[in-house]
């Protein structure tokens, strides 16, 4: 394996996909994630053993506040001191800046955000033609310093890169959960670290309105339980962001999702509202905005003009996902009004709405976003449309004319793994089909985190390390596509994350000290790794959201990927396709031989336990699967035949291990299930 | 053991030392740490399902605090939400506490901190001569609730306690490293969860001056390096520890570990001063301050008046230890100045600074605390003595009439595991042989870190949890002293300090992934798991101090005491000690072909990686330590004997593996080394 180590470090090559597929060993590769356009591993490195200086020239403040936290960054992820520039130190390593121009006052979605990366053993030079590009280039030497046999050094590389696609984002949802302010900078800092450059923050939904209003103070008041970002919080969110070339994107849903305009505001409802906020799914009456209401308009232009000018990105989020129809059909005002106004349905009126609505974001200065629904024939092309429905919706949007981002296969509440995520492809599906001019209005994506099932305690480990994929195939060519590649950098990167202040790793381990309580914490994780949250939208449809649920079972402090059930399906896979592999024979025997024997083990602690009672359903299913795993690989290793009885009831188990429960799912039966359809069967 | 589970929680008894010593499993004990005086554990449990009601009478304003913060950190060790009383909620539990007085303005060494604490199904109810016993009493809470059958719950118990000692210390030097000033806090967190009472600062030494000084600024203008507390901060500590029931001892550091005066006072010193800090050992001149210069006492005056004021306790620690009495001997001035003062050594000569020293603290309010060497027979008995060089030091002071603590025993820099700490105890040795008036005198102990080799990244991890083990030494009733009691509460103790905000494993995490780099953590953690630091001083004598050395090589990661290697050890003791105990046997078993099969795994990534190369030199040894052992345990089981030829090459290994290398030492051969003793050889 040191070989392919030497080779990737000392020998020029051009690492294109097909060698990535080809390696069997990810080990060698710098753990850069995006993986960029191109790069050439020359030999050498530099070494980070003395003092950076650093120089800059051409490029605005940004920079120098960078370089900063490039330094402290630096330090925190070697443990070494790279913090202060030091004018009497003879400093061998040599970082040089220079940025062809200065940045735009409002950061743009057509900035150019390419650098070129240059680094051998005198030094790295970083050219770009923006503060963004060079920023990005940071990112990437943070990436690449590694630990080398004399310390940390970076390797010598020429790095040309630019991203695929101009909008890279992240959609935090803070109305169904609320996250204090030094959460969403944390995540921007992750956002940076993997050169995404939008964060589109839900402002508003049935939970809670989350900004403070100085036009319409009721908002917050009556409508966010007191957990909202003031304007100076904002200012301050926005000016971090744009530190770290993030731009900030505000969303207030209208005219469904909107409980919160109407517990502030009842006359303003389509129908009687909710007097209170949504807490749970009993709650839903939930009626829209009405449309009809002048008043409306009214209040949507001093709000929305307000927010406009706390939020300096040129695009403005209106939402406008998800109207039940049902309340402007059974309202006589509005039907009267629909009449009057020759709107045949309730699409038509929310088209009528939705015009009235760009006319107002349009007089703010800003261009309107809005989720496929906005999309009608009627729509003014100005509007951007960010698609949840799917790639279909995406390529009607562009090859209408509009600018598209994509959002469905992004999900990420939805516990799917990286390697889901990581596959799905904005240029893919009907949008292959498209022209390149109807290509390009594919402006990019957005991974999303919606917040019914998220704290600030899971928060980071919702959205990390999966994230950190998705930024890959936003960023990185089309071709850069090798799912063990990526898990293999993606473990590398998370370690960083962790560097930047994110939990996901450390909050995950709390959790689970926690819900292992007094039981042998090693035996409750025999069975806990097994495990992982259920997908899509089973949660919802099994257990009826509560937003007063304290969120602290273990569906809460798993990640929605577990890594020991991907190793252990993983070597499965190797042991199947490779009998010469004794060592991942004997790893999968010493698994299977632990879960055979972890029930008994787990069982003493269970009826004093809560958390313990809500996976020991699991605990049988998975001592089974043990059992049925070494069959199987006696089997194998014998070369000997199953009956067709015994084959049968070692798919029973794999069916009972199948069912869901608690919420979770055991995620290491394909694994067996592969042991077990090996098996030889007597004829 | 679900038995011994259902044992503790529904049948009454009194837990006392006896059946702590006698019980198999401790896993129903309630994870308390300090053990309490005297707890009675009843059937039944409160609740804590609903949001908690508490009522509060006859404490003072902290108290409201303390309960603040008592629900705020509910809610974070069980995710669940305890933070506000809803006036109109209908709220089951109930707690309710009562004070018989206010606390004293300054928090006082004679303040009563007992409490009484009775929970059962309705409701808690603490009660407490003083506020401080309250806040005891809410920290025995949050220890006793746990994951019940249905849900967070709080044991019945009736629990009277009061500590054993007044004075219950942790010092940090933040001079050698600083820590910066939210880390202090965290600490004291910390503390007040275990029960210390006592933060003693060590602000000076010759490595820096960490206060602001208004009357001497160059203190810390040119002793800093720009790293100290202002005023405003040692403030801001000062009621942060007051309010956590936690005093603050400041001291500073004279007439020797004085660099950080004559740097910015060179004409203070006893011979031509170091022109900067102490960075690492070579730099080591540091003459002490000169006794015969008059405005040594001007200044010491100016300095300790300001800093009477700014700490408002009424003990102030002067240091006084290791004087290096060669340059006191080779100054003409000072050999004359003694003669005329009939000052017959070096001795004589801090006998009579001390003197002085003592007038001046006196003055300005305080009681003087030095370390032992300040003990001589012209000592004013108003004195304190802390002693660090050992149990006869402080019988010694004891009997001649001054108070005293002792830190010999508690030196937690060292490196010692957990046990080693928690048996030391402060009346043992000489002073078990004191006269009970004798012993009052020693009113506790304080555990020592000092910070040659500590930064913020790895502090938390050298001082927790291991100062909880200390913290029950000076609090619990001297019978308390299982030390497989103390490991499994201390295991859970240090879940709950987690969620105060340390970092003491998730900051190992991290430094750990951070030095397995591309290498596979598993691999590297198998072989890093059977490592310890060295003890005592053996790091400073085999390498170099360097106050600028990056802190991030395997010794500064791992634990003073390795988890799996304590676990592995006992695994033995129990295989050995009962045959009929196969679990035990097993784990060992795959524990040794672990490490058997480790070195070949990890040698592959040794060549490319810096810290790799820093502990491969164990792997081997490891790998043969799970050979020798499988050998002995074949033996064992198979009842068969080994030649004399074997058992002396499997000694040999042993040897092997007991060298220490990278300050680092296997923590695991006295496992194996009782496998091989355990060998049967022919005759």
């Amino acid at each position: 394996m040191n070989r392919f180590f030497l080779r990737s470090r000392f020998q020029t090559f051009i690492l294109l996909t097909p060698v990535l597929a080809a390696a069997t060993s990810f080990a060698e590769q710098p753990s850069l994630m995006p993986w960029p356009s191109q790069i050439d591993i020359k030999s050498g490195t530099m070494s980070l053993a003395h003092p950076l200086r650093v120089e800059i020239s051409g490029c605005d403040a940004r920079l120098v506040h960078a370089v900063d936290r490039f330094r402290a960054q630096l330090s925190l992820q070697t443990g070494d001191h790279y913090r202060h520039q030091d004018p009497e130190a003879n400093e061998n390593a040599v970082l040089t800046i220079h940025c062809s121009s200065q940045g735009l006052p409002v950061q743009s979605v057509s900035e150019d955000e390419s650098y070129a990366l240059e680094v051998d053993a005198g030094g790295a030079k970083l050219d770009a033609p923006t503060p963004l590009g060079a920023m990005h280039g940071l990112q990437t030497l943070l990436q690449l310093a590694e630990w080398g046999p004399g310390g940390w050094d970076i390797p010598a590389v020429r790095v040309q890169d630019t991203p695929r696609f101009a909008w890279r984002g992240l959609m935090i949802d803070v109305s169904r959960h609320f996250m204090p302010l030094d959460q969403l900078e944390r995540e921007i800092d992750g956002m940076a670290a993997v050169k995404l450059n939008v964060l589109h923050v839900h402002l508003s939904d049935d939970q809670g309105f989350r900004v403070e209003s100085k036009k319409a103070p009721k908002l917050q008041l009556l409508a966010s339980e007191g957990m909202f970002y003031t304007q100076d919080q904002i200012r301050e969110l926005v000016a971090f962001a744009r530190e770290r070339g993030v731009r900030i994107i505000p969303e207030f849903d209208v005219p469904g999702h909107s409980t919160c305009w109407t517990v502030a505001y009842p006359e303003l409802a389509s129908d009687t509202p909710s007097p209170r906020l949504v807490r749970n799914q009993t709650d839903q009456q939930l009626p829209p905005l009405d449309p009809t209401n002048e008043k409306v308009y009214k209040l949507l232009d001093d709000v929305f003009g307000e927010m406009a000018r706390l939020f300096p990105d040129a695009y403005f989020h209106i939402g406008g996902d998800e109207v039940d129809p049902k309340y402007w059909n059974k309202s006589e005002h509005i039907q009267a009004f629909m009449k009057t106004h020759d709107l045949k349905d309730a699409d038509a009126l929310q088209a009528m709405f939705n015009k009235r609505l760009l006319a107002i974001v349009t007089k703010h200065g800003k261009r309107m976003i809005g989720w496929d629904e906005i999309l009608v024939p009627e729509l003014p092309k100005e509007s951007m449309i960010q698609s949840w429905r799917g790639p279909k919706a995406l390529a009607v949007a562009a090859k209408q004319g509009f600018s598209t981002i994509l959002s469905a296969g992004y999900y990420i509440d939805l516990m799917y793994p990286a390697s889901y995520h990581y596959l799905v492809d904005p240029l893919a599906g009907d949008a292959a089909n498209l022209t390149p001019e109807e290509q390009k209005r594919i402006l990019g994506g957005e991974a999303a985190e919606w917040a019914e099932y998220i704290t600030p305690e899971n928060a980071d480990n919702r959205i990390w390390p999966r994230t950190a994929a998705v930024a890959e195939r936003y960023w990185s060519p089309a071709s850069v596509r090798d799912v063990d590649s990526m898990y293999a950098r993606l473990d590398r990167v998370s370690t960083e994350l962790e560097f930047f202040g994110l939990t996901h790793r450390s909050s995950q381990e709390r959790m689970l000290a926690r819900l292992a309580g007094s039981a042998p914490k090693d035996v409750v994780m025999v069975l806990a790794e097994t495990l992982e949250p259920v997908k899509e939208y089973e949660r919802g449809e099994t257990h009826e959201f509560d937003a007063d649920m304290p969120l602290n079972q273990f569906i809460d402090a798993l990640s929605p990927e577990s890594e020991a059930s991907r190793r252990f399906n993983r070597l499965v896979d190797r042991a199947l396709s490779n009998p010469q592999d004794l060592v991942a024979r004997r790893d999968v025997r010493r698994i299977l031989e632990r879960w055979r024997e972890n029930d008994a083990l787990l069982q003493p602690y269970v009826s004093a336990s809560w958390p313990l009672q809500s996976i020991v359903v699991f605990s049988t299913p998975v001592s089974q699967l043990g059992s049925v795993g070494l069959e199987a690989l006696d089997a194998m290793e014998d070369n000997v035949v199953v009956t067709a009885g015994e084959h049968a009831a070692h798919l029973d188990v794999l069916k009972t291990a199948e069912a869901h429960h608690s919420m979770l799912q055991i995620a290491v039966t394909p694994g067996v299930r592969k042991l077990v359809e090996a098996e030889k069967l007597t004829r």
